[in-house]
This record gives C-alpha cells, structure tokens and sequence, in this order.
C-alpha cells in the first residue's frame, strides 16, 4: 500500500475532487480529455485505468446503493494509461514534477517500469510523458530510454536537459489538449525509431 | 454508480476478501491465476483492470497511511481485462452465470459492448469469457457474436445451447487453470476466423 506522507501526526480528512488531489489543470487531467477527443474522433482507444485499491468493507445505507466504508491505496502493478492505435497495443505512465532540473525516477514504480519492458518484450508501443510543471513542458520519452536510466544505481533522476534533448516536446492546444499521438507517429510509425 | 439491490433497507457491513464478493474459486480467480501464470512464463501480458471507484474522502490515521473512508463504485466504462498476446491487443470481459438454459444479456453493460466494438474498430482482439458454474464450463465468444446479440432489441439472453455451438469451450487445468489463449490461437492466428 502506498503512504501518502502527511504533516500531521492526527487523522486529518480530506476531500477527493475527481480521484485527484487538487493540483487544478493536471497532466493527468489534460491526458483524460485528449484521450476523450481521440475515442470521440475514432483516432484511438486509449483509457485511464482505475487507481487500485483494496476495498475491506461496503456499507448499503439504502436498498440500492453501496458505499465502501473502508479502502485502501495499492500500489499499481502497471503502468495508468493503455489501449490501442493504429492496431498497436500502447501503454505509457505519466508524471509530472515541479523540479526545474530534473525528473526524479522516484516518481515512478519499480513494477511499472518492469511493466514497460514486458510492454517492449510482447510488441507494444511504451513510453513515459513527463511533465516539468514550472516550464509548462510536456514530453514523450521512449521506455527504453526510461528503463536504462532506472536500473543505473547511480541514477536517480534524469536531468532536465537530457529530457529535452532525447524525449519529444508534445504540442499543447485545445482540441486535444496534447497532441501526444502526432509524437507517437512521428516516433513509432515511421522507418526510424524513436531515438 | 452501481447500486446492489440488498434485502433490508438499514445499513448492513460487509467484508470484502480480494474484492471478490465471496463465490469461491470464481472465474475471476481462476482468470487472474492463469495471467499469472501467462505472464511468468512470458507468454503474454494481461492484467485485469482494478474496480473503478469514486474516492470522495480519506483520512490519514498515521503519517505513513491513507485510508479511504467515503468511496463509491462507478459503472465501468470499458472491459475488465486487456494487454498484449503475440504482438496484438487483446481485450475481453468474464462474466458467470448460474443460469443452465442461457447467458442474461443484463450481465454485461452497453458501456463494455460499445468499448469490445471499438476494439475490434481499432485492430484488437475482443471476445467475452462466460462460465456456466453449474456446469463448470467456460466458454470464449467472439465479440462481434455478442455485439451482434447484444443490439437486437427481442433478445435478452443468448441460449446456453448457442453458446456450446458458436463459442469456443476452454480446457481447464491446473497451470494454467484455463487454457484460454490455447482458444485464442485457435480462433485468432490461424488463417480462418473464429466461426
């Protein structure tokens, strides 16, 4: 299960917008709504799986409804987004940070980049989009670029300028609000890799 | 949100093992050893999707720990399972019955039927997995076989015998506890489609 460090030592309680914790127009945000404009336009089948958690019990206040009374936060085996493009299964995590600097790998689970290379290993297309929140940047970077990084011991984040030199600056508009898959084309569906 | 229909109308507390509401060796457990399994072994990568919630409160007991106090179910908007098999995206749903004459169409939502449509639309692999528990028979179906029945208003059930003839029966075991890509190679890289 995953902690999710607090100041204070008493139960605090907290109210969930939206399954996200208020960090107002979210990558994750921006990722769901061009994700909708993609299914809408018949572009790609591309979702947001739900955060797992463990549910210990359910109430049913009324005939009709439940309400679970007692969950916990899991720790994710896979990666958040997955689904298909042009008959190719996809799958990618994303992050954002506040970091001018760096994105530390700490953001992203072991399992998840396990996950990748097996994404890799059976024919998929993997990748990461990372977002440095102060330049308002949005990046696709290749999982094999992530996956080398992260099993480097003497890595624990990846700078700034490595990032933009070897990720792939996403175009941001309004209709989708990241034009993501322009990259993944241009990255994955052309003679050359994406390097 | 879903509501499950309980038969008194005052607060009744349930406890969840594995969210899985007590059925035993269910198809769900069977389906998730047999990823396992898949994925050991490296066959392929599946993984079922976890249970979409809407978190509404958390309280934070100890520093290190979330717990979720408020949460409700949310209809699933796409199936449960998908990943990747043999270069290809793979996607289906399970569902049991305990019926012994048909499958009731009600068990699958119009959400899930329209997502295994866009599947196919988009070059995927879709079918539905359904179990007959009182015969412990575990059938694939195709999804254009169900989509097909599913969208005929007169229909409300497909009849157990036209599962037998137009599905495809899955061999049980213990590792892998259903043989079910064993079927997927049958129906779905061979020349001929699954018919």
């Amino acid at each position: 299960m995953i902690g999710y460090p607090n100041k204070k030592s008493l139960p605090i309680r907290h109210e969930v917008k939206d399954n996200y914790m208020g960090r107002g127009m979210s990558l994750e945000d921006d990722l769901n709504k061009s994700n909708e404009y993609y299914l809408e336009t018949e572009r790609a089948l591309i979702h947001k799986k739900p955060i797992p958690v463990q549910i210990v019990r359910v109430d049913y206040p009324q005939r009709s409804s439940a309400k679970i009374v007692e969950a916990y936060y899991k720790t994710p085996s896979t990666t958040d987004y997955n689904g298909i493009y042009r008959g190719k299964a996809i799958d990618f995590e994303a992050k954002e940070t506040k970091s001018k600097s760096s994105f530390p790998l700490k953001n992203i689970h072991p399992h998840q980049v396990k996950h990748l290379q097996r994404v890799l290993d059976h024919g998929g297309i993997g990748f990461v989009i990372i977002r440095f929140c102060t330049f308002d940047e949005t990046y696709l970077i290749d999982a094999e670029y992530i996956i080398k990084h992260y099993f480097q011991k003497e890595s624990k984040s990846i700078p700034y300028t490595d990032i933009k030199t070897n990720g792939h600056l996403i175009k941001q508009g309004y209709t989708p609000r990241l034009h993501y898959l322009d990259v993944v084309d241009q990255c994955y569906f052309k003679e050359e890799a994406c390097e």
